[in-house]
Formats: C-alpha cells, structure tokens, sequence
C-alpha cells in the first residue's frame, strides 16, 4: 500500500463500488471508523471469500460458490423451459418477481462482433450442448431490449428453432404504471406495433 | 462463516455501509464479482487495514493512523485558535469549505447525561488541558446546533471562558442558495433572531 494516508486509500477504494462518489466514499469510510469497526472488519472477510471463492455454474454460468449452482441443483425444477438472460444480476429479478420454475442459461453479455465477443464468449457451445441433451422444449429469450441484445436474441432463437425448439421473448412494452405520455418513443412504437388481441 | 450462501453474506454484509440498501447491495456485489473483483480484493485489504490501524490522534481526537495527526503535526497551522467539533468527518468538511488555519478539537459525540455521556467522555479533560497549556487566543465552537450540541457549546463556552479565552460561535441562518419560503421554521427563526447590522 502506497504512501498516501490509509483513510484517503480507502476512500478511494470505496469508489469501486457502483453508485458510490467522492462524498458517500467519506461518509462510508467514518460510519465504518466510527461507529461500525466489527462491520468493516466482516465486510473485509466476506469481500476477500468471495472473491476467490464465487465462480461460474458449469451449467447456467450464473455466480456460484460450487460446481454447479442451486437452481440447476435443484431437482424440482423443470428442464422443459429455459430461459436466457445477459447477467446474474437479471436471474435474480427474474427468481424475486416471476414464479418460472424452469432453468436458465446466463450469456455474461452480449454478441458484440466489433467488440470480439463472438458466440464462444458468450457460451453458445456450452448452451447448444444443452439445447442438444436435455430435452428443452421451449427457450424464453430474455436478453434486453437493445440493438446488441435483440440481435443475440435473434442468434439463439436460430439456434434453437434448428433443433425443433419453440421460441420466445419476454414482452416489451409500456411498463405497468407508466402513462403513455412520459414513455419514450421507442418503447411505444415497439408496444404499438406489438399489440394483442383483447 | 455460516452456511448460507457466500454471495448472500456479501450482500447483508455490504448493508453496514450508510445508504445502502438491498437493492444497492445486490447491485454492488454482482458489480464486483463481474466486473471488478481486483477492486473488491483491494477494497477487502483496505478494509482490514484501516479498521486495525486508524486510531485516534492523542491530541485532537480525530481519526489517524499516527499517534498524532497531520494537521495538528503541522507546523505552520496557529495554536492561537482552536475550533472544536464533533466528529472527524466535520474536520474534513471545514477544511474543504474554509480556509482556517488553526487547530481543532474533536469531540467524538455530545453531552448527553441521560445516556452516560458526560464532559469526560467527550474528551473534555484533554480540551481542559490543551486550553491551559496552549496559548489559545479564540476557541471556536462548531458543535451542531441540536439540543445537545447547544448545551455541549455552552458547557465548552464556559470552561474557555473561565481561562480568559474569547469564545465564538459559527454562524446558523439561512443556507446560501436557500429561499426563505422553503427554509424550516426553526432555521428562520434563529436567522431572524440573530440578524446583524448591514
């Protein structure tokens, strides 16, 4: 550690957090110095374990401490429906606001050809093999709704549909609550174009 | 470590931190665990570090990592005034907004009798000791303006004044910037009460 003083190193390290500027970083690092040391000294432990210890399920490349996670574990989950969703983050929304009991498969991104993120980064051997074995018999696309998550959408949708496999996409759409007025034109060209029969 | 699921400690854990809640929790460890664990690695020996090796400063009682601080360390800083406070993030704001050049004193807290908070828990015999011993020419009382903070200006006021020791207080109005119709009745009142000549 450099020679700066430790109070302002750990300032500045607080800034790696997401949402986290230069006044939370100081009003964190003296909450924790004054007030909460055993909770600094837990979140030091738990950090340190879980970065060395949390990696990838070897089946849905979701966050996991073991091989494989809880959910592909998890014998009461059906494997007649798989769906695919970018990160981690959205298989956990998905889990809190959905009751889907199938199984999922997590890119870690997006096809982003110009980028070098082709079908190997983001895990298509890995889910074809899946798609090949297990007996999907539909694949719910849950990427998001933008020009490299639409065409990773489109992508797999081959891929399955190849196999005999049924299709399809979570809606897009106005969001519940929101007033037509105050929706962007984007979204609400997308839910015209995308209307149901009532 | 108990036998929940590492990934769902860290984010319990990340909730000692002010202002963060579950959902920032969640959102913080999948950050780190994605994208940045050697800015989590880092975090976590930083934690540690500070958390065994900041103290408090011998002399004015803020945080340090030295037995004495570096502002009260520095030499070109007056003895002649000392600006007392209660706690080390009210040192780090007054030196980012002013340009005092004297000495501080932080308390660490406010008279509270009824919690067991009394002159020498607060550190007063210290102050005592540094007013006699220092040369003092003002003593600036930056304490905030609650109750307790109040009695705890009048209790310090008194002690420097025993000494000879001219006593001032900062300034509570309207904020800059602030409208009067929008500005708290306690605030206005105080403004109103302590207007000055112009």
């Amino acid at each position: 550690m450099s020679g700066k003083p430790l109070l302002e190193q750990l300032m500045q390290a607080l800034r790696c957090l997401p949402g986290v500027g230069p006044r939370s970083a100081q009003r964190m690092a003296f909450h924790l110095l004054e007030r909460d040391r055993e909770g600094g000294r837990h979140l030091a432990r738990l950090l340190e374990a879980s970065m060395e210890r949390i990696g990838h399920c070897g089946r849905c490349r979701t966050l996991s401490e073991e091989a494989v996670c809880a959910l592909c574990a998890n014998p009461r989950r059906s494997d007649a429906q798989l769906c695919v969703v970018e990160s981690p983050a959205e298989v956990a929304a998905l889990e809190q606001a959905t009751d889907f009991g199938g199984r999922y498969f997590v890119l870690g991104g997006r096809l982003s050809p110009l980028d070098g993120i082709g079908p190997r980064e983001i895990g298509l051997d890995l889910l074809a093999r899946r798609l090949s074995e297990e007996g999907t018999e539909e694949l719910i696309l849950a990427t998001n709704p933008t020009v490299e998550g639409e065409a990773t959408a489109h992508y797999i949708g081959q891929m399955a549909r190849e196999r005999g496999i049924r299709v399809t996409r979570i809606a897009h759409g106005v969001p519940l609550g929101g007033e037509l007025e105050y929706v962007d034109g984007g979204t609400l060209s997308h839910a015209f174009a995308g209307r149901r029969d009532y």
